[in-house]
């Protein structure tokens, strides 16, 4: 993929991420330091609960959701990071064996009216399982770099 | 503490978690698997950026943010996991050395219409670093149990 800057995309463009298998190993690691909660930690206990098994963390899987999306080279460019992340939603649970994807579609556009140099984009980020179940959405507020010729402060 | 559940709360309640101090390694770690971004994983590379320096992925400072959280025992006994989570603003950056500790404050409480067992309270999180700023707020949305001997439908 070319490089990407502010100017370059458009409202309704989508972009899809490659696949990650989720293993049991992965979510009870990321649990144990970040969201030690029964269903997300212990196979056995977690039969017991309203889960009825091991489920990832949905901090786990909104970093997942980040890291897919990265990784088309979208953002690789133009990328400041992010004042914040609106409505995130987790849908259906992720379990040992999911394998996950992400689209990413441009919903808003907005340039910075005191930074000529930048400007916001709002991506909704759906994260799909293998039978194409939504897992996941949020809205994530990336701050992205125009491209350099186009830009009147320099 | 003892075991609380969702009729134990009240609007305003307010819980405050221990600490953690945040590693350079720990950072480079998270980011290595969820954020490889260049402010987040080359600490030489970053002085170029506008964060001047390293800083912590949003997704850890959010996962340390639920972690702190959890460990007031709070929700042990009677979390159900959560739908979804609002309004995450990463307001300062999170750098190695700086120590954060979260305050959980409920701010809304609804019993479920039709599940007599549980109801959904949401709780603001603030992470403050060691200066008292805020770094990280976010609105979480919480199905907890009720306490069983109040229970209708038992």
């Amino acid at each position: 993929m070319s490089d990407l800057y502010f100017d370059d995309f458009k409202v309704g463009d989508q972009f899809k991420s490659g696949g990650i298998t989720v293993t049991e190993g992965q979510i009870i690691d990321f649990a144990m330091r970040y969201d030690p909660q029964v269903f997300h930690l212990d196979a056995e206990a977690a039969k017991g609960t309203p889960y009825r098994g091991l489920i990832a963390s949905g901090f786990h899987t909104m970093a997942l959701t980040f890291r897919l999306f990265l990784e088309t080279g979208v953002l690789s460019s133009c990328s400041l990071g992010s004042p914040g992340i609106d409505e995130v939603r987790w849908l259906l649970p992720v379990r040992p064996g999911d394998t996950l994807h992400v689209v990413g579609e441009v919903i808003e556009i907005r340039p910075s009216k005191s930074r000529f140099d930048r400007g916001m984009i709002r991506f909704r980020y759906t994260n799909f399982n293998q039978r194409g179940e939504k897992v996941l959405t949020m809205i994530g507020n990336q701050l992205l770099l125009r491209r350099p010729t186009s830009s009147p402060s320099m």
